[in-house]
């Protein structure tokens, strides 16, 4: 029995849960301190004079001074933001349900909140390896056992995938979900082929496993074409899509999108728990996004990111060593370097800030150890003249540390 | 053994607390519908003439123009909001450690997640009679059995709060939290006085349990005076604090704060699951409310919502029958309204919406059925001349409903 008497202490009330929730961030790579002189090719950051800057004062004037009411007061999400997400996934070739589309802060929010509704303490998800870093953190942090499939040139290995799917069955184990990033994937820049795609969610329907697609780069095409989404082949009744505002518009205002089954859709919703995202950010993106403009921005920021690939690509020919063999993507934000036997991505980055420039090491994009002789490389954030400066810093850099071996 | 060839289903995926999630949003009461002509007192939305524009615009702009990356591109939340918040607890005699403030999207974002971090299944938390609606819905939705502490003209009746966690104790059950609206309480706009808050610190001291403190109208006194917080009294380690923006800039913005103890605020984030409240937000916030600006503010809004008020009580004092007893708040939204016997609320509705005229019902603040003889009238949101108009129409549908009879 409970007394007033007995001496009482806050860590007896928490739910069982919240203890499920206590693992510990994984530990980030000790990385070397980047300084202002740095030109930093480590970080997927926008390029912000591409931001919209004129376009966004001019909406929150609009929509301050004639829908106060609407987007300063108590209000629901901006129903026309749905639609427009709606309409822009309906022109890639999915039917729609506009009431499975959920409108968050920023495509992390669904990366966090996924495993709180799927996963038990010690369930398995499989991820690509390299992958984005803050989806590891947020399955490992709830408890997830991360399974690693490599990926290949051409996106993540397939073959590889079902050998996991079959061992892991073999072993009485159902992993809950496969976290994908199929188009200008982070951080390879690779592109998942469509039979890829298909094997991959003939696959997820055979073993039963959801599918998130993560498609933060699909919009972000140098030549302006749409890959496929999972959404639109067979077996898309096991695909959940998250897609993102902060690559075609700005990662500041934390907009972003997810689409799946209702089941999973209601879930989310419960656990989001902030009553919907807020009226004046939902309206502002969908005010901007108005008229056709946001397809004629994304065609500059394809046009502009291009460019800044092409200075990346030529400069890393100029002045990387040969045998540092790079990706060649289509579109994203990044190159992806694969480095010779002699020159650990750990040890070069040292030898590459003291030459004034960074970049990421592979590891941290792995969950099992992986990477150590690998590197990403961002053409997003920097200028051009950085781009090309900094790309020369950095195979001068790799001479220097063989030469001091 | 899982085997590829046995057919799959999305259901088998989910996590067990998922299914902890899917109790039904207690049911609303089934009101009727409002018209373009209905002068609705029942909402507690901001009056939309106090917002301000131009300031807001005028920061969008500045903010765009001369701080373009650390708004638009990947950033934590704004220190600034955080150093603002610290100050303004600070000057109210807390003791912050600044760790321990969550900046959230909205204060109902910590009403939906404390839930996640405190309840199994069929755990008990103690709620005032009335109370907000929206936190009851979001205890219940999660799993919560709510018990009710009625709420007299000063506030929660502590009496009734020491018996309910007694008659708790001895049945071995620990209630998990107290949720206290103790100042400008919503819906009843009653304060509860100083020796009233130590005793409540004290009890959930002794009984051991958390102590939810929505101050949401606390800084929305007439006089411009603020009650003593419950974390500035003895017991102040056993209070989780919410305090928010929405009533002293616009509930657009969905922006607040919580403060609490570190285990509690520890597992808060981690089930925020964001990426913490965006950079641009957070910042137009912090930026708007510099340099005394939002002290100045709230004393326009103290002084506008006075006159307001003063507005509708005389006009109550003019229209309403002898026997509708009113209370009388020195602060926030709302006046609540006792009913005769005779003049159920749910039914005085009809005939109100019917005059062009609404109010909330007082059962939608009950979880426990209270209620039928109550009424909730916001000053908050209606001009001067609406509210007027509004009473004096509310004042005949009640002589009407008698005369009916």
């Amino acid at each position: 029995m409970i007394s007033a008497n007995t001496p009482k202490t806050l860590d007896a009330l928490f739910a069982r849960r919240a203890f499920e929730f206590d693992h510990p961030n994984p530990i980030l790579a000790d990385l070397p301190k980047e300084t202002n002189e740095t030109i930093s090719l480590a970080y997927g950051d926008a390029d912000p004079r591409l931001f919209p800057i004129k376009e966004l004062i001019a909406t929150v004037g609009g929509l301050l001074n004639e829908n106060t009411d609407a987007v300063l007061n108590y209000a629901p999400s901006d129903r026309a933001l749905t639609e427009l997400v709606a309409n822009r996934l309906q022109r890639r070739g999915v039917n729609v349900d506009p009431q499975n589309i959920l409108i968050t802060y920023g495509s992390s929010q669904i990366l966090g909140l996924l495993p709180q509704i799927m996963l038990n303490q010690g369930d398995v998800v499989i991820v690509e390896g390299p992958t984005f870093l803050g989806g590891i953190e947020y399955f490992v942090t709830q408890g997830a056992i991360i399974e690693t499939v490599p990926v290949r040139e051409d996106g993540m290995d397939i073959d590889a995938l079902e050998e996991t799917l079959k061992r892991l069955a073999a072993h009485g184990t159902q992993a809950k979900f496969i976290y994908t990033i199929p188009t200008h994937h982070n951080p390879t820049g690779t592109m998942m082929p469509l039979a890829n795609r298909k094997r991959l969610l003939a696959l997820a329907a055979s073993y039963g496993v959801l599918v998130l697609e993560d498609d933060a780069y699909g919009d972000l095409d140098f030549k302006g074409e749409m890959a496929a989404s999972l959404l639109t082949l067979p077996g898309s009744e096991w695909v959940l899509h998250i897609g993102t505002f902060s690559k075609i518009l700005a990662p500041g205002v934390r907009m972003a999108w997810a689409y799946g089954p209702t089941s999973v859709m209601q879930r989310l919703r419960k656990v989001k728990s902030d009553q919907g995202t807020g009226p004046f950010i939902t309206r502002l993106v969908s005010f901007i996004a108005q008229h056709g403009w946001l397809d004629n921005h994304i065609g500059v920021l394809n046009a502009a990111y291009a460019h800044k690939y092409g200075i990346m690509r030529d400069a890393m020919a100029a002045h990387f060593p040969n045998d540092v063999r790079v990706s060649t993507p289509g579109g994203g934000f990044f190159v992806y370097g694969y480095l010779p036997k002699d020159m650990p991505a750990r040890e070069l980055i040292d030898v590459a800030i003291a030459h004034g420039v960074s970049f990421l090491p592979g590891t941290v994009g792995y969950a099992n150890g992986g990477g150590t002789h690998e590197m990403r490389l961002a053409f997003s954030f920097q200028s051009e003249e950085k781009i090309a400066d900094g790309i020369q810093r950095l195979g001068a850099a790799m001479r220097m540390f063989r030469e001091r071996k």
